[in-house]
């Protein structure tokens, strides 16, 4: 396999946090070529401490506030969904995010995984979206497509997405963690693969990487934490919205590989007390993002985003009126998404025609 | 996780071969306590030899022929796809059916793989087509379902089929031989996956366990080798229509777990030969494949096999004659499967109607 190359000046690592990042030491060897965009999160007039000798920018609440103006309100406060913010500054094609409880994983052969690397690949490499290969990804070193999976199929598709995983203390919800508060994710899976079209799955935001050209519109993590009913279904919230239009715009989305050690766990009754809504209103989220069909004329992400925060309103309405809340903000996000990212002048801002025969 | 029972008296080993099973000295230890299903493909004066101390029933082309009399037309002749006639004439609720060039893998640990024991653990244990774990089966020793993963959804649908990989020599097709003849799979995938609803896949025969009470009709392996335009499609067809009825009867289709040991590529001038049209037909059947919508009142594997012949018939009969031979064949063979399998007669032989809401 051709050597990828590295993504220093076309990456943003992004990270929410309201504490001193010292986790960032140990990322050092592979974070300190690129740019970081550092999210506060909660009171402004806290600082935040930045391991010397990386480059970053950081943005508090007030940054927020000045930057978005009323727009602001669709940043979501005292939680982590605000990282989205920090997607939204950025001028750089890709994104990888990851929380600050995240460190250095190790292989099974003790070699410590570069994260970073691995998701490059993931977004650099084509994605199989229509088709399953069952030696998972045809494009890892040393694999292939196998008999039977069509040629035609053999191109891919771009990849939108790099979701990673984690070893030490999985992402569970707030139930399984009080069932099995000693349960630890010790299973190495040495794969990468293709979620295919059709099938959502459950985007989890402490280690992820896009291609925000691409999908960047779709990442927004909703309205969570302060003055809101739900938290922690921010990433979820995202992963359901960018897999829906990943499928009509024929992207792809990646899962596996890379792993990060996630080192402690959040405490279970905290997260019952964010979570429990979620837990049952997920329920009828699910159906209705199982059974909607975006239309034909939506081309761009943006176009997508603004659909489904329609049907948002209209078909989850009766659920609570937050999700009127939500639809409202889906749609701020994209004005500010728009005026944070105007379309180059000399550009049209759409995607080729997504309904690409596959035969032939 | 519960020890799960073996399968002693629950499932038969169907191997279809034309040499002496010596390939067995080695699997000794893990399938002398099952029953082995013999199928002789080639000149049945020939003997097959079988190590001592295995409990096995033989049949080559004259028992076949002596069994179904004309419906013996259904079964191919001079090709692996021979094997589906074991599954026919087994009276057991399980069938694993294994090539005789696998051997007995390693896992990295150096650790022998008891590959009939993980297929049993696949089957036994439900799979979860309608949603994406990104922590793979949830059924596995020290995994859940992770966060977001919709609570309605965890108990699982009945797994029909497990698929299980080869390390070493790669399955692939003979223009992937030919460009890669030195390429080897030493990716050891710690994981177990649903192939989600909606989703096909290129099932291999080489490694292959299922329920035969589910699923066991839909496991005809076509019209292959002797007298036929095309070979080394057989499981793929198998696997495309028992996909389709899977997911029409809601059951699940788990791959990955466990890796046998593939110890020598078939001549892929030979295989050229045979794939060259089904690598251009497949562009064809495949779309045929994902467009189709079985009727609601087909609740029996059987119903939906019928179904899916007379389709065969209809909309792949412009590729060539021989789908309308095939399209035959597939009901001759759900005849064959009901003379020899007849319902029990208290009982009737459908399924719960298939189309369970996913919502509370």
């Amino acid at each position: 396999m051709a050597q990828l190359r590295d993504l220093k000046d076309e990456l943003d690592i992004v990270i929410p946090t309201i504490r001193n990042l010292d986790f960032l030491e140990m990322w050092r060897p592979f974070f300190q070529p690129y740019h970081l965009i550092i999210v506060q999160d909660g009171d402004p007039s806290n600082t935040i401490g930045v391991p010397e000798g990386f480059d970053y920018e950081l943005y508090n609440r007030n940054d927020v506030n000045r930057i978005l103006g009323p727009k602001a309100s669709c940043i979501s406060f005292k939680d982590s969904a605000c990282r989205c913010f920090g997607f939204l500054v950025s001028k750089k094609k890709y994104i990888f995010t990851i929380d600050d409880d995240c460190f250095v994983a190790k292989e099974p052969s003790g070699k410590e995984i570069n994260a970073l690397e691995q998701h490059i690949r993931n977004l650099l490499t084509p994605s199989t979206p229509l088709f399953f290969n069952t030696l998972y990804d045809p494009f890892a070193n040393g694999s292939d497509f196998v008999r039977g999976y069509p040629f035609s199929l053999r191109e891919g598709r771009p990849t939108a997405i790099s979701h990673g995983l984690w070893l030490n203390i999985p992402d569970y919800d707030a139930p399984t963690q009080l069932v099995k508060p000693r349960e630890r994710n010790t299973r190495y899976a040495d794969a990468v693969m293709t979620i295919p079209k059709g099938t959502l799955f459950p985007m989890c935001g402490m280690n992820l990487a896009f291609d925000r050209e691409l999908i960047g519109p779709a990442m927004y993590f909703g309205l969570m934490g302060d003055g809101q009913p739900i938290g922690r279904y921010d990433d979820m919230w995202a992963g359901w919205c960018a897999k829906v239009i990943c499928d009509h715009l024929l992207l792809g989305v990646k899962t596996g590989l890379p792993y990060i050690w996630h080192s402690k766990a959040s405490n279970p009754f905290v997260n019952l007390k964010k979570e429990y809504k979620g837990i049952y209103w997920q329920e009828d989220i699910i159906p209705f993002f199982q059974s909607i069909a975006l239309r034909e004329e939506c081309t761009s992400v943006q176009d997508c985003y603004i659909e489904l925060a329609n049907k948002v309103k209209e078909r989850l309405g009766f659920i609570d009126p937050y999700f009127e809340k939500l639809g409202d903000a889906m749609v701020t996000w994209i004005e500010a998404w728009n005026e944070l990212n105007p379309p180059p002048p000399a550009q049209t801002a759409t995607l080729a025609h997504p309904n690409v025969a596959m035969k032939n």
